[in-house]
């Protein structure tokens, strides 16, 4: 195949279907995926009060299809922004009455989205369109595409729910592709959004472990969770209940977040915390305004370490420093230390900051004030 | 603009220039992504011996532009294979006479050189051809691009170096906004690859720190260095010295790598260990085969864990694992333990693994056998 190319006849880079996996590896597992899907809902843009994140079964030619969903109460896509969304490194989104958006590289629901899941469908419903996208690891490799196809239909509402002409070829992929195989189908499921605007994505082909299981466990009530049978060593529960996860995910959570059908408890960051003191801050070369820092102790003293937060969400979490790094400092054992770093650079997948000068030139500075804080 | 489509008419997600500097924020550092551009050598497609990586300056009107080279004496790339290398997410790499491809994911060189420069020129001598392909944000950024063109040139070598009249247009651009400023320049640069076949690589517009300083430091003789500040806290040479680094980037190194003029010296993981012990294995349920673990003490003591490669590849350094995360067990402290661990999956940016079932029983395992070797 020949490569595609500009009017002026340069070679455009392509992108394969494969990418979209090579893309998922960010994440090295299932939370910070989810994360960048619930990050979406939150962003000024969307500006959803609500998010729901459910496991539910969608029945497809009689099979019962296993899905992770996620619909918020947000603004909604039109036709223009779901294609944003499926593309790479589009992000146009900016503060609005001072919340900083959290997206900034335009890659999340790719990355996240792919990384749960070998295939997503997106349904929103905006204020003038009703509109569906497809990203389908599964159908490209069917179709044995080139490069990445993504179906995306939009209704004309006044007009008795009709599919536009041109969407005709996109509108019949989603339905042999995808777990709805009907347009009734399709609009069932666009009209159950409830309220004016929002959006529901739905993930299927959900990641499976090595030996065949669901990555993700659904059986505890009223959370997600990922199977640690690590005997002896213990994780924090935010590894591995996504319902202690999302209560810390947000330093002031202005979004209403809800796990298999119970809203989770905001701020259990502080609440779990001891000797807590306000009185510290930190002031980076490269900004003008002191940054608060505040320091506890954990109630379990097991997991311990600072809590990097960036634009409100929690970046690094338990991340050791100075002399909780040393075998001697008992007294650094427990500490937590919680501070919001708009000043550093997240990475690729938000899970660690860029390691330049103003990142070591924070730890170093925290690492002395939590040392303070401890008595040593 | 409206989006391109397929011929049936389904919308192609697109990928923006900007897209160029998020795949690049897998990176936390330089080292990591100048490890890509090495891998791309090492691996079998190319097969190079020698690779030389430099700080050069080259002249363009006048002005002296600071680049990072990267020259091989492997098998070049052709027409098709330099536009792959610029796409996203195509990798052919297969194992050849029993050397398995460190990259699998098709896209080491865009994330790799974006992270270390803005723009990247690549000159290539395969069998039958001279090729030039240029990836550049600057150039996108001038252009107003709203897709990444990559404009590439090959040259009829027997018809006195003639570009392709299709490929006019391409040479302009490069003549235009990199660094070679005629066909000339261009020709005398490939033609300076010495050896039948070979690839050079040039990146500009090197990545500086926040106060305009360059992030590479080029003045330490026959080295190429991050600038590490941190009085106090010590980090292993392999953090700050790209010498250091590249001594322990391949378990057994089939490739000489050269860095600023002077070789790179080998095997110094098993030099710098005291009480080597090579009779410890981790047999994981999903291969048949053991896998050697060597342990060893470090001369130094302070950097310790496991050094975890990845067909032949480091991925993981000085990780602590079991005992070495407690205060207690100081016997463990300066244990370094040596792993291949092909039955892992390597994340995004090859410097972790997925934290799967399978990593987190090597981990469990592993850690086992240190606590024994270490007498505890």
């Amino acid at each position: 195949m020949a490569a595609a190319k500009t009017e002026r006849g340069i070679p455009l880079s392509t992108i394969s279907p494969k990418y979209l996996h090579t893309n998922s590896t960010s994440h090295t597992g299932p939370f910070s995926a989810i994360a960048e899907l619930i990050d979406n809902a939150y962003d000024p843009d969307v500006n959803a009060k609500q998010i729901w994140i459910d496991k539910t079964q969608i029945n497809n030619k009689g099979k019962d299809i296993e899905c992770l969903t996620f619909r918020d109460d947000g603004n909604g896509l039109n036709r223009d922004l779901m294609h944003q969304m499926l593309s790479f490194g589009i992000s146009k989104k900016k503060a609005v009455n001072g919340k900083l958006p959290i997206g900034m590289y335009g890659n999340g629901f790719k990355s996240g989205s792919m990384r749960l899941g070998k295939d997503a469908i997106v349904l929103s419903k905006s204020r003038n369109d009703l509109c569906v996208g497809m990203l389908s690891q599964t159908y490209l490799e069917e179709i044995d595409a080139k490069q990445i196809a993504v179906p995306i239909i939009s209704f004309y509402e006044q007009e008795a729910d009709n599919v536009m002409e041109e969407h005709q070829a996109s509108l019949r992929d989603i339905l042999e592709h995808s777990p709805f195989n009907t347009e009734d189908e399709l609009l069932t499921e666009l009209h159950a959004i409830e309220g004016p605007t929002g959006t529901k994505i739905i993930i299927w082909n959900l990641r499976r472990t090595s030996e065949g299981n669901m990555e993700l466990d659904f059986t505890t009530e009223n959370d997600i969770r990922i199977i640690c049978d690590d005997s002896g060593t213990s994780v924090p529960e935010s590894h591995s209940s996504l319902r202690a996860y999302c209560s810390i995910l947000y330093l002031e959570p202005s979004m209403q977040i809800n796990i298999q059908g119970q809203r989770v408890e905001k701020h259990c960051i502080y609440e779990s915390l001891d000797y807590i003191d306000r009185s510290y801050s930190y002031k980076p070369n490269i900004v003008k305004k002191r940054i608060p820092i505040i320091f506890g102790v954990n109630k379990s003293k097991q997991h311990y370490g600072l809590m990097m937060y960036h634009n409100n969400r929690l970046i690094k979490a338990y991340h050791r420093v100075g002399c909780q790094l040393k075998a001697r400092n008992r007294r650094s054992i427990g500490v937590i230390g919680v501070i919001e770093c708009n000043h550093l650079k997240p990475t690729h997948n938000k899970q660690d900051f860029e390691d330049d000068k103003p990142y070591r030139n924070t730890i170093k500075s925290v690492a002395c004030k939590l040392r303070e804080y401890s008595g040593i």
